[in-house]
């Protein structure tokens, strides 16, 4: 309610939107950061005269199966761009959009033809403001000079625990000033429309600035008895009190009863939009006789979202004799010739750009001078960067984000890869060092449940590859699933070098996993995942006189998709299957009845040093094989030996 | 190197510590934030004469069960208060140090009886400093007016990537003065020892802010190839540029050879610190005498960090009749029971306490001007909370530490409770809103992978409790973790009501599992956790004709470390067993033999709704039992029946 004349301002006067075509390339986004009053946003979606959200659906909010869900979900309502409520997501998102905005500009617009021309817009309350992932994306912004940026701070001064002075009496405006920020003040947020309007008007014309405008407002404003209370925040009125605030502001009309003359003013800016999209189609017509080359570009990357046949065979492989690499450095490989053949990547690291080797080498940097430069230097911002990722594919102009930083730090940006999985973004995240074998750096940075506890999350692909070949697989799939389903995928590579397989392939890959080494009727299976196939391999050779079957599992999940009999025909049932992985063993129950993992936190010491003491070596496979193949199963060796 | 003059500064001058008695309570406290250059630290403490870092260890930088590891470890040094390497983790701890000090200080300093006064001293870098979590903390220490915090920003300008420039342009100064903070500037942090010297003694006397010294430094100062560059950022510089760096800076002390004279200047201060240590045991007797009452409570609570005798007996048991109640209602009554009874209780929750029900009545907010109080307002910053709860635990003193959120939002402090066990800090972190039965809120808000991927983190305890027994069995658990063992715990409370079960007891809570109804000679076991458990109790009861047992299973960690008869007795192999979790299936292998869980995200509904339409249902478990005992197995219910 407090936001109400915000929502006016931007849904019924500035924002450029086609209710007929949620998906108009150039139309402006809008983010609702502050997700749990959702209701705002529905009720203008339904009042411009979007057909996602109806009068019904406006009723049946919350309830199972409906458009309004309790929060903005993009995958369910047309109109949402985004889907927010982790605080601090959406603006952080609108960082995203802001920046992918810019790119498309940059690269597209020529004189007279701005083809990619749009602001965007969100709403933040204290909440989102308070969050680090704020601190990041937004400082991030100010770094970028995004001047296409318009952010309105709800400042009603109430959180869940009661008024802002328990927790929060930053200056904000201030820290915003800090980042490099235009902040603007409107003082009564509730009636002065007009304030606000000036506002939107002073944020437009600073262009090399992102803006921040600090609404004052209150919470539930007309509510009697319940505005400026924290009883306002999460919780509805209750029919009495939205009775009495009926009365309060002299609205006549009962519940869901909307006069003609509110349609009509949000419903003529929406026809507004629909025509200031056909302007557009002009003007793309223009653009394509124009720029023929770039226009080829743009409707196959922004528009149909397609990849161009063959686009793969850039991808390297192993040739014979090729010795042993990291896979980090196959993944550069990988991502350099992605990046010269396709102009739809964009993506960078937390500042480990030369660590993750994720620099790519044909394009610039993504800069407040240099929008055209794709290799973005997010900075030591991991949460910010992936949702700032996840937004630059949601901007749905088939952009294929990456982000990249140590395997252990997805700790740190865990929920924006959830999101990307829930919301359907599609970014790639690269993460790299992705066991113990990092080393000298010691346990806080090697990762032991990282892993294993993203395969938790439902409709992310994880990807493990063990060589070069694999490491090309798991980007041929992470980038069809990024621009054709926009769905995620989280990459884990290694620091160190490993040796390539004999049966490895990008085919192979996708299957999930496959036999790298095969003699008739085995005994025992090895069952392994990156830099731990090569390991089995080499105990396999050891123990040459009993029949060892190597198994390479890339991808649990690619691997659980496939057909049974493709699955009993790789892991037949009834065969002791050993699994050895550097990372704890939980789950492993799925594919394996005996394990070799790591349960306990890591050390620091030479990597190699490091896997040797935690049982990753040929005396420890070739003896918990030797146990299996007398009968046990279970863990059978967990890191614990290690332990100092 | 850049940073050698102000760890001078500290450890030849300005910080009071015994290097004979490390844990000394009224020590000052230092955090080397930007972990990566502890070598500096190990070097201090070397040469003020600490036991744990010889000459030997400092030759051992990095090596396999050496104690210079290549992140400082608490748990590994003596003289290092925690564990930092993540970026952001350790200035955030630097805030709970400064935190713990500020609330003893209002507890038990008496005029002309200052027992705990002391400073707590952080160096961050530019990493730190980029993070969302040290903007989370580092406004919350604003907030909260720590005057005893001082931190120096290492200014150096470069990160792994490059130069600053590439991501960081904002006015960090600018930014902490809007937090609050006091800001002060040492133009050549090289050299100018007397600059750093006078920005101390500007710093201690400003009390009601904390203080940020930016230190304009040049990283691998001296170097005259790799000064001012990220070359010298994480690799060393090799044998000629160290030979180098040795001539231009006039050095000519060859490895590991140091000067009597310099061992003389750090050692005679670190025996000016055991006199400082000396005098304080005189205050103590002194407060002993003058304050008994006190001075007794200092003493259990602080000093020996013990817990009194029957002091659980406070926490709550369920009475015949106490009708169905949720798991956070029974987490409120135990942590107003422990509070009146233990001063030792400290917490609070991020902006959720009236949803988390983790006020303390009996005590005020700890508050800038009311540090006596002990419920922390931390605001909507859950990985800064994290790490200053964790702090809290480090500092040594006894304080059990306690912080809340939604079990979901526990993916923003992920880190922090990570490094919680792995630097062993006995935070307990009280998550409520457990499953997909949060309902309106939606998939944004229901966690699905989130506790069974906690289960995942060695040396964590994740407690799941079923009722109100269980739920003050969980909370005698972490509270003596937290006090005794120095441990976190990790608690999974429901947002709805669930019945008491006829078993429950604070006892079984200790064992992990145990059988709620137990038939002779059980056909079937139906095994669940939390709110799950009522489930297959009323699922069970449908079943009348069959055999059926019902296992409630609080917490795996606790479980899996009894007796293997235990555990065969609760789980006897051999006899179908079908888990029952609103929560992914992964994991359940080690214990059931099929399950039912939930391996896609929720939906926006009423908890009620999304429960039901999941197949959290009376019909459900039944429709699932019936077809384990015709012999099925696997995931025989994973709620894509519910995905609409």
């Amino acid at each position: 309610m407090g936001q109400a004349p915000i929502g006016y301002v931007l849904f019924a006067e500035e924002m450029n939107f086609n209710p007929k075509d949620p998906e108009w390339v150039n139309r402006d986004r809008f983010v609702l950061s502050s997700g749990h009053g959702c209701m705002l946003q529905y009720s203008v979606l339904h009042l411009t005269g979007y057909d996602s959200v109806t009068m019904d659906d406006l009723k049946q909010f919350r309830q199972w199966g409906s458009k309004t869900p309790g929060h903005p979900e993009n995958f369910e309502t047309a109109g949402i761009e985004v889907t927010t409520g982790p605080l601090g997501m959406g603006v952080s998102n609108a960082v995203g959009l802001a920046a992918a905005e810019r790119h498309l500009a940059a690269v597209y617009n020529k004189p007279g033809l701005d083809l990619i021309d749009h602001y965007t817009y969100c709403i933040m309350g204290d909440g989102c403001c308070q969050e680090g992932i704020s601190h990041e994306s937004c400082a991030y912004a100010g770094h970028l000079g995004l001047g296409k940026l318009i952010v309105f701070y709800d400042d009603n001064g109430i959180t869940i625990d009661g008024h802002t002075e328990l927790s929060f009496t930053e200056d904000v405006g201030k820290r915003y000033e800090a980042y490099g920020w235009q902040v603007l003040t409107v003082e009564d947020g509730n009636t002065d429309v007009d304030a606000i309007r000036k506002a939107v008007a002073e944020a437009k014309a600073c262009t090399d600035k992102p803006t921040l405008i600090k609404v004052k407002t209150i919470i539930g404003y007309g509510s009697p008895n319940k505005a400026d209370s924290h009883d306002a925040h999460g919780a509805p009125l209750g029919s009495d009190e939205a009775t009495a605030t009926r009365q309060q502001l002299g609205w006549k009309y009962g519940e869901f009863e909307i006069p003609d003359s509110v349609y009509d003013v949000f419903k003529a800016h929406g026809a507004e939009g629909a025509k200031k999209q056909e302007a557009w189609n002009k003007l793309w017509s223009e653009y394509q006789e124009k720029e023929p080359e770039l226009a080829k570009q743009f409707q196959r990357v922004c528009l149909d979202r397609k990849l161009p046949e063959g686009w793969a065979d850039c991808l390297p492989k192993v040739a014979e004799g090729d010795s042993a690499k990291a896979t980090r450095l196959w993944s550069q490989d990988c991502l350099n010739a992605l990046a010269s053949t396709l102009p739809d990547l964009i993506g960078g690291s937390a500042d480990l750009a030369p660590s993750n080797m994720t620099l790519m080498k044909c394009t610039g940097d993504f800069l407040k001078d240099s929008y055209e430069g794709r290799n973005m230097r997010f900075g030591i911002r991991e949460f910010g960067m992936g949702a700032v990722a996840n937004a630059i594919s949601l901007h749905k102009t088939g952009l294929v984000p990456y982000c990249a930083t140590f395997t252990i730090f997805s700790d740190y940006m865990r929920n924006a890869i959830r999101l990307a999985a829930l919301a359907q973004a599609g970014t790639i995240f690269v993460t790299t060092h992705d066991s113990i074998a990092v080393g000298e750096d010691g346990p806080t940075h090697q990762p032991i449940e990282t892993i294993p506890s993203l395969r938790m999350i439902p409709d992310l692909t994880v990807i493990r590859p063990a060589d070069g070949n694999e490491t090309s697989g798991a980007y041929k799939i992470a980038f069809e699933k990024s621009k054709l389903e926009s769905m995620p995928t989280f990459l884990a590579l290694t620091r160190q070098a490993v040796p390539n397989l004999p049966n490895s392939s990008i085919e192979n890959v996708e299957k999930g996993a496959y036999t790298v080494v095969d003699p008739a009727d085995p005994e025992l299976i090895l069952v392994g995942t990156g830099s731990e196939v090569g390991l089995c391999m080499d105990a396999a050779k050891e123990m040459g006189n009993k029949r060892i079957r190597v198994v390479s599992m890339p991808s649990w999940e690619l691997f659980r998709a496939q057909p049974a009999a493709y699955k009993d025909s790789v892991l037949p049932k009834g065969v002791p299957t050993l699994s050895v992985e550097a990372a704890c063993t939980m789950g492993w129950e799925e594919w394996a009845t005996g394990h070799i993992g790591i349960n306990c936190f890591g050390a620091s010491a030479p990597g190699g040093t490091c896997l040797d003491k935690f049982g990753f070596n040929v005396p420890n496979v070739v003896y918990c094989s030797l146990r299996m193949l007398k009968g046990e199963t279970g863990i059978l060796s967990d890191g614990s030996q290690g332990k100092h």
